[in-house]
């Protein structure tokens, strides 16, 4: 097959997941729920966030979670366990998130109002490529992957709404440059937030959690 | 365009990759190279992992690299400096190196007899699907990801020919279940060794040398 022929095909999949992805959004607007999009490479602390996130969120609005995993389902069980209303999908293989996918998901979980925290694989480079009917993109990165990676994964950095930066508690054990890690974060987003966490030790959630209630406010005016 | 369609594209892509990496595999033998694809997740140290390595390797075998990145040199310009032939490929948003990039990647190396890492962009799901002209896979993985990667991610896990856990400094710092790790790891794949090194504190490297040594053996016999 020709190259063109293979970047016909690809946009045409492409095309077809942002038209549905739209209809999500548009769908998830009107029933008052703000979706975000959780992106991260492997064990950058995705599920760990959200359940910080989670508890410091549930008095303010209702959470719901959507699990992505390419298999097994440990941490939709952890999730259920803590009373999240959360469903899991299991790609089988595939290395992100589409929108078909989460179409499915939404019906099966039946929301109603509230804040819908959409894990996806972890992996730094396609899911930033997929929109999945999400209001934002929270991107969650960690001083042990290196200070380098927005230099080498740029479009996660570059669509990302809110950067976490988690595992700050192990800076001391590492050659972490924050400097050089900023500079490479403003040079592809002059935008996003960064907040510096560590779901280990409980700390840096409060101003996510501002962040979060800014954009709840911001959708619901 | 039909989900059948789609999946017998994707079979083409397969097959024309597989093709291809036959053929440079076929060469590589030819020359007296062995090559290894070094596979792993953002930040988990493989360009670390391939200084150590190649340090202790140099005085036995010749070591060739070719540096995998979507976009930026870093790794390219440090292993330079150290001597090392290297060459870099920019897959200026590709997830995972295939095999038409290293078949021009090698001819650009004009490469002999010895060693050729090459090194994947940095994700766990996609690179395992390709076969990139290699002779055995190495996996690196982390502590600071966590002991439920072989579960989450099995397909890197169970084609690796040779397990890296790399950050084994980080231990004391963190939950890192190795029994957990493991268990996960052999329901997967019953014989690659798992070697547990520290690139920071340079400790674990001795038996990585040996495995790889006894490799080139075993492929010149």
């Amino acid at each position: 097959m020709s190259e063109n022929k293979e970047i016909e095909i690809m946009q045409s999949v492409y095309d077809k997941n942002d038209e549905v992805a739209a209809n999500i959004n548009t769908e998830l607007t009107g029933k008052g729920i703000y979706a975000i999009n959780v992106m991260g490479a492997p064990g950058a602390g995705k599920t760990s966030t959200l359940i910080q996130i989670i508890k410091r969120l549930s008095d303010k609005a209702t959470p719901y979670v959507i699990e992505g995993d390419i298999e097994a389902d440990f941490d939709t069980k952890t999730l259920l366990a803590l009373g999240v209303k959360t469903v899991q999908i299991n790609t089988g293989g595939a290395c992100h998130l589409d929108s078909p996918m989460i179409g499915k998901a939404v019906n099966d979980l039946n929301i109603e109002k509230g804040v819908l925290f959409i894990e996806n694989i972890g992996n730094l480079v396609c899911p930033a490529e997929f929109q999945i009917g999400e209001h934002a993109k929270m991107l969650i990165s960690t001083v042990t992957e290196g200070s380098d990676k927005p230099y080498k994964y740029p479009l996660a950095f570059e669509k990302a709404d809110a950067i976490i930066l988690n595992k700050c508690d192990l800076i001391p054990y590492l050659d972490f440059d924050e400097e050089f890690f900023m500079k490479g974060v403003r040079a592809l987003n002059k935008t996003a937030p960064v907040f510096k966490v560590s779901c280990k030790v409980e700390e840096g959630f409060e101003e996510v959690i501002l962040w979060i209630m800014e954009k709840i406010k911001g959708q619901t005016k």
